[in-house]
């Protein structure tokens, strides 16, 4: 089934403890659609570039079977550039700059080729922009999945609640599930979310895990436990990534399956902190993930009645 | 499988958000002995408490076959007394008083009915006393198991290291694993805790969980996500105790079933903060750990290949 992912396809400099590096490609587009491209071969990325984004990275994006049909460049304009330094901790981090660019204008013009998709990620954008997609997509999509941050609570309140309304899926980070709902209990945040729209809520908790809620279930993943995390740019747009892109390939919503596009999307971010940027998404087999998802598995296995 | 369990018994007054207690019965051995006592009736409790002590918590030890051969009661002198303050997250807390009181001079003597234990379970106190516990003992139990905590770290470094190299099991908090290896990584934690001396080491991570490992495997269990939670002290406690009350019950120490020793710890301790002090811990029944046990499998369990 084929996927639309919107997000930002840009340039990031960051810096951890253990190491820098110049612009690198990053943005919430390109590794959701990196990250989805192991599910998946349906992938139409919607999202805005200058003219200085690199041709080859359009080509591996081609490459991986992602199609670019709606990714905008603007001649003699620049993409959108972040950089950011991460504590000691890799929990937090200080943005250094946020140059909008391309994104301070953007129309989500949506091409004709991508009318048909049945599943819609909506990386981490401009409540308003990620609503325009919605209300310019003639079809409702099976499923929507949505990811935002506390930026936007802070400054779109109103836009975000009601783009929140007409969603699916609501991925989003512990602390800011505790901003949006004023609620430290997880438990009690999830149904003020529910009553906000959404069915489904993703909480993700970094090197803690995740945890999936429907109005009556809920389900943990677990992040494994790695020797060394390099670089958490881009670990939660990599799990929306493997999580749509599973559902998207298996073509089943259940609760059950979304448990299993967990544990896939928990795997993809948990490669993706291993290098800078995207580096590890690029090249990774099959079974590498295989191998990886067992990890999951063993991690959690335990049989409570067998002696 | 007989226990011996060792730490504070003592009074606490607490203040939470949702509301704040006059001094209540707890410490470290009441709840770790209150703990296992649903997996095992042959616990021996050792501590000090003053004449101040209630006579009725001694009776109730009693009715939970908690044995108090070695549990001292000084004539004219008072019980340990500790008071904190948990924060609006529930993650920290500040300490307002802590009066040592009789256990200053604690002094363990081990009754000769507590020697033959084969478990022994030395909750967090001076790691001198817990040395003293292991040296005093005729007979090495089968499985050692240790909690600690900062405050230790910050004050009797040597005396700590020296005690660690004696025991099985470790069972510590995830910013303690760092403070005692200054590794940021539980993974390279791990590895120098292991080369302190213990053969397994548990993690806590409170709201987040436990990690359980030994040389070359790794479990996590989850923590139960809980609409309130009301109190979180003993919470440590509580899952050692019923860790160590489970593998005692079982007699079994291998991984597998410290895996299920780890699910029914974390088990009790969802119990414990859910309400204050001990008072959750008092009146459980057996179909109601039961219950929890099963929302813990069904919380993680996910099947990779069913579709």
């Amino acid at each position: 089934m084929s996927l639309l992912a919107v997000g930002t396809v840009a340039f990031d400099a960051i810096e951890t403890p253990f190491g820098k590096t110049d612009k690198i490609v990053g943005g919430a587009a390109t590794y959701i659609c990196l990250s989805a491209s192991y599910f998946t071969d349906k992938i139409n990325m919607l999202s805005v570039v200058g003219d200085d984004f690199p041709k080859e990275t359009i080509s591996l994006f081609h490459n991986k079977k992602i199609r670019t049909d709606g990714l905008q460049i603007k001649t003699g304009e620049k993409s959108f550039f972040w950089s950011g330094k991460y504590h000691a901790d890799m929990n937090s981090r200080d943005t250094l700059t946020t140059d909008l660019n391309v994104l301070a204008s953007f129309d989500p013009v949506i091409p004709e080729s991508y009318q048909d998709c049945q599943y819609l990620m909506l990386g981490n954008l401009m409540p308003q922009v990620q609503q325009q997609v919605m209300k310019r997509l003639r079809k409702r999509p099976q499923l929507i999945v949505l990811d935002t941050m506390n930026f936007w609570m802070d400054t779109t309140w109103n836009e975000l609640l009601e783009t929140l309304s007409m969603i699916d899926v609501l991925t989003i980070n512990d602390s800011e599930a505790r901003q949006l709902t004023k609620e430290h209990s997880l438990v009690k945040a999830a149904k003020k979310i529910f009553a906000m729209g959404p069915k489904f809520l993703v909480i993700k908790k970094g090197e803690h895990g995740a945890l999936l809620f429907n109005r009556s279930e809920v389900f943990f993943a677990p992040a494994l436990p790695l020797e060394d995390v390099f670089d958490p740019t881009g670990a939660g747009d990599t799990f929306a990534g493997g999580f749509i892109g599973y559902l998207a390939q298996t073509g089943d919503i259940s609760f059950e399956n979304m448990k299993r596009a967990l544990i896939y999307g928990s795997a993809m971010a948990s490669f993706c902190v291993e290098k800078f940027g995207t580096e590890r998404l690029v090249n990774l087999s099959q079974k590498e993930l295989t191998d990886r998802v067992k990890e999951f598995e063993r991690l959690v296995r335990f049989n409570i009645n067998s002696n």
